[in-house]
């Protein structure tokens, strides 16, 4: 069975559809409401975000678009120390998609929902001309702790810099996808909560946090360079990157410094706190690879440089042209 | 100047859109903080809800997609009672869509926005390939009065059936617009808050609304009548249709009842406030066409039923098939 374009009319095609595939898989007490609107609990401050997810193709080693759609922008409201609650998920199908893809997509949505403990609580579908795959759109709800206050501004000289693990991974898996390679590599696709809760309840001193996708480590630096004002110094020889995907990039001539991840995070935090942060990543789900990597500094003040291993220093830019279109 | 594929690789070519072109015309002091997630106001209760748009073509007689992706979600918050405040702008744009093209939409979601009274609080861009069109996708956020409760499972006999204007205009309207046909109608794209404020503001006692999109008023009705397992009877005589759109739909054999419309509304109201809530929505702009259509009852209990102009009854059933696609 496959999308027809009834299938988005509104119509009676459209709520089977809803029944039998997404209301069986997304079920839940706000979403089995059925309205146009979820009716969910509020909180005094509420994080909310939206990310629209293209990949091609729907199915990599290591995930799929429904994966990636719910990691996305859970971890986008993770980043903004929000609690992530409720996701949307809006799906634009193209006529000819067949059901059982859109089926095993819904399902890695649904398990991945429940591993990053969100209900999706409202939904659309549409349905266009095109070549049968599809697109997903999820937007978040957060709640925000009172008083919990982080941002790229707040870097001050002597913060330490970390990753939450290897970089690159994602990016080198379309690609290799894509071209038809096989190899090892795996998306590293992952919904970071209990990462993040897990410096949170412990106290530590965060100053900021984004997770690293389109645009890589390298943009990210620069923006928040930019955003405090000071030096963001790392050093090459620290930067975690797989022996496949140093392989990978070394025969493509790749930067992992530039390449998108999905489950990955950059985190600046207060000297004195680093390593019992290092610490609670290595001990999370999906942060075994974590490392410090560099600091703020008072050089190179609104940039963001690397120490190469032979001692020089290189300033980095933001990611310049398309690196790889329809990655996430 | 054309939206490439760089203009989604989360570098310095999206940067520079965002500032350049959604910044310019969105900004405001949430989203000026250029976060992943934007935080906002919270409250007790909160709606939650999310549409993509996908018309075609862009621009249509009385509106665009820009102007449509934010009346469609703005209206499904106020369906739920609450009080549209956030929206969130994701677009997935076409390789080679001119950035004029975008520009007129954006700036259409801009002053759409102003007149809806709401913020465009988070927003996202990717670049796919395609023949230079774009979609949108709108999720929105509204905050539910304390104690308003309304949805169609409240409804009871003696309630009143009102729509707020005439139906189908829409729907001609995009019709038209691809069939290359050259006539007066114009589509109805509306935010309707200031009738929605009037109703609540004056003490109406509205059992349900929704505002009647895809699918048309026939599948509505049909929801309605399930939901609160009561009949739902309206008079084929009192449902206004403009002459153009009756002539355009007796040319077509289109049935207004099965036709979209995207600043339109069904409404019940209970038996002693039905003439008020008239007055109302005639007296709000985009209300001049309102009228009293029929009522719940207990006939044909389950199931929503057109009196016919000769006296007889047709029950109702949802739209079969594909209607108009691309039609929002």
């Amino acid at each position: 069975m496959k999308i027809t374009m009834a299938h988005g009319s509104g119509g009676w095609e459209t709520s089977q559809l809803i029944e039998n595939l997404f209301a069986r898989y997304f079920s839940n007490p706000i979403l089995d409401r059925m309205e146009d609107s979820a009716v969910v609990e509020g909180g005094a401050r509420i994080a909310f975000t939206t990310d629209s997810f293209v990949v091609h193709p729907l199915f990599f080693p290591g995930g799929d678009i429904g994966r990636l759609a719910v990691c996305g922008t859970v971890n986008d409201l993770l980043m903004s120390g929000s609690r992530p609650a409720y996701l949307s998920c809006a799906m634009i199908l193209q006529e000819g998609l067949k059901i059982e893809t859109l089926e095993n997509i819904v399902r890695s949505m649904a398990e991945t929902a429940r591993e990053a403990g969100v209900l999706i609580a409202a939904g659309d579908t549409k349905v266009v001309e095109g070549p049968g795959e599809l697109y997903i759109n999820t937007s978040g709800i957060g709640y925000m702790p009172e008083g919990r206050n982080i941002g790229a501004s707040l870097c001050r000289p002597g913060d330490r810099i970390l990753v939450s693990g290897c970089l690159g991974d994602h990016h080198a898996a379309i690609m290799s996808a894509r071209m038809g390679i096989e190899n090892e590599i795996r998306s590293d696709a992952a919904p970071l909560n209990r990462m993040v809760n897990g410096l949170f309840e412990a106290g530590v001193g965060v100053r900021a946090m984004r997770d690293i996708t389109r645009g890589g480590l390298a943009t990210i630096l620069e923006e928040y360079a930019h955003a405090c004002r000071y030096g963001m110094e790392i050093r090459q020889k620290d930067i975690p990157v797989s022996v496949q995907t140093r392989g990978f990039c070394e025969i493509l001539g790749l930067d992992p410094l530039y390449m998108g991840n999905e489950g990955k995070m950059l985190l600046v935090v207060k000297e004195e706190d680093a390593s019992q942060a290092l610490e609670i990543l290595r001990g999370s789900p999906y942060g075994e690879g974590a490392a410090m990597i560099g600091e703020v500094t008072t050089r190179h003040q609104g940039r963001a440089y690397v120490k190469t291993d032979i001692g020089g220093e290189r300033l980095l830019s933001p990611l310049y042209g398309e690196g790889l279109p329809r990655i996430c």
